[in-house]
């Protein structure tokens, strides 16, 4: 059996939410312009013809912190992991598990719904992108949130996130023709990953497992 | 025979006059913590052990619009070009050719240093950094610059240049650990290189030929 640990999905309940509330009004459109991201049967039919194959769902880009602030963070993260937790229990045969969202810009609610997803949903790790409303993981104030994947013993799926609006020139304002993303997600992934070692994170918890998207960045690439 | 396309050297004479001028201060002090980098007889005995190996000299970090403002730039264009061919004449063996430096904020200047040095110095290219004090190459002021090189049919070498004052973080002022050089030189490399392409620059001048240091920067490895 293959099983893809490196698939977006949004659950329709979860979407729905977002418009109820006008969370992240950029976000949802651009996930229903792709149907298999937010539409459950499309995304079944894609899979329809692979045999032995299963799907590790996480939500696509942004993340949590994107759609409101810490006094409401907590509760789109609850709804997210719960809408997944959900989708996953009907459809075991294609979706065995999802990985959480936390609310990053509450850290100390992250490591609640840490648990909380893990314990009592069974959420098989939880995400992080490589940077928290720009500031990098390696800040002390996020530690207690590796030192409890490091306890749950559930790995950390890290994310690119950078937009166009990180430029690649002093004299602009914008990255053009994706380079931000063609470039600059791998770029992220090393930095952040590099930040998190220079941090001392796995001496600190030499047990604690991060799952990198995309190949882990430009490091296995230069190296 | 090897030729080695890739390597710096600072001739003396242009290195005194940039500390007589007090130019560019930090640059200096840095290449002279390097003795192969500014001393010839410290970089012919290291060359020493190797048979039918020559390399072609380029100067190494920073550009020429680092040193001084437009006024001064031609000149200092001038006088780390005039030593460069100086120093290859005496040591053809070892060093058959440089690559010419240009006076980048001063386009009109530039596109006459290069011709200068290729056609009276007989510099084998000219070199061009992926930013120029932080705008990019593909800015129109710098066209001139391709078209005349690819006028003289010689390449131009493309070097990264970035400091840690490109911070990882919008939280930060600064890139740490040196992730500026060691993933962000890739990255500058492949941006500048990105942007040329949909420019048009190859369109318009099917016969420009970039050499990219550092095997390409990202691509190669992405690719």
């Amino acid at each position: 059996m293959k099983i893809d640990v490196f698939t977006h999905f949004a659950p329709a309940g979860f979407a729905e939410y977002l418009e109820r509330f006008a969370l992240g009004r950029a976000a949802v459109p651009r996930w229903r312009r792709i149907p298999t991201l937010v539409d459950l049967d499309a995304r079944r039919r894609l899979l329809d013809p692979l045999d032995d194959y299963v799907q590790v769902l996480s939500l696509p880009n942004p993340a949590i912190e994107a759609f409101g602030p810490p006094s409401d963070a907590r509760e789109i993260a609850r709804v997210a992991n719960d809408s997944l937790a959900e989708l996953c229990a009907r459809h075991r045969d294609r979706f065995p598990a999802f990985v959480a969202n936390l609310p990053m810009n509450d850290p100390a609610a992250a490591v609640e719904e840490a648990e909380r997803a893990v314990r009592d949903l069974g959420a098989a790790g939880c995400l992080v992108y490589t940077n928290v409303l720009g500031a990098p993981l390696s800040d002390p104030v996020y530690a207690p949130i590796f030192a409890k994947a490091a306890e749950l013993d559930c790995p950390l799926w890290l994310h690119p996130i950078r937009g166009p609006e990180t430029p690649d020139y002093k004299t602009e304002d914008a990255s053009r023709h994706e380079i931000w993303f063609m470039f600059g997600w791998p770029y992220e992934t090393a930095a952040a990953m590099a930040r998190l070692v220079f941090s001392g994170l796995f001496d600190r918890l030499p047990n604690v497992k991060i799952i990198t998207h995309h190949l882990g960045g430009l490091v296995p690439y230069l190296e």
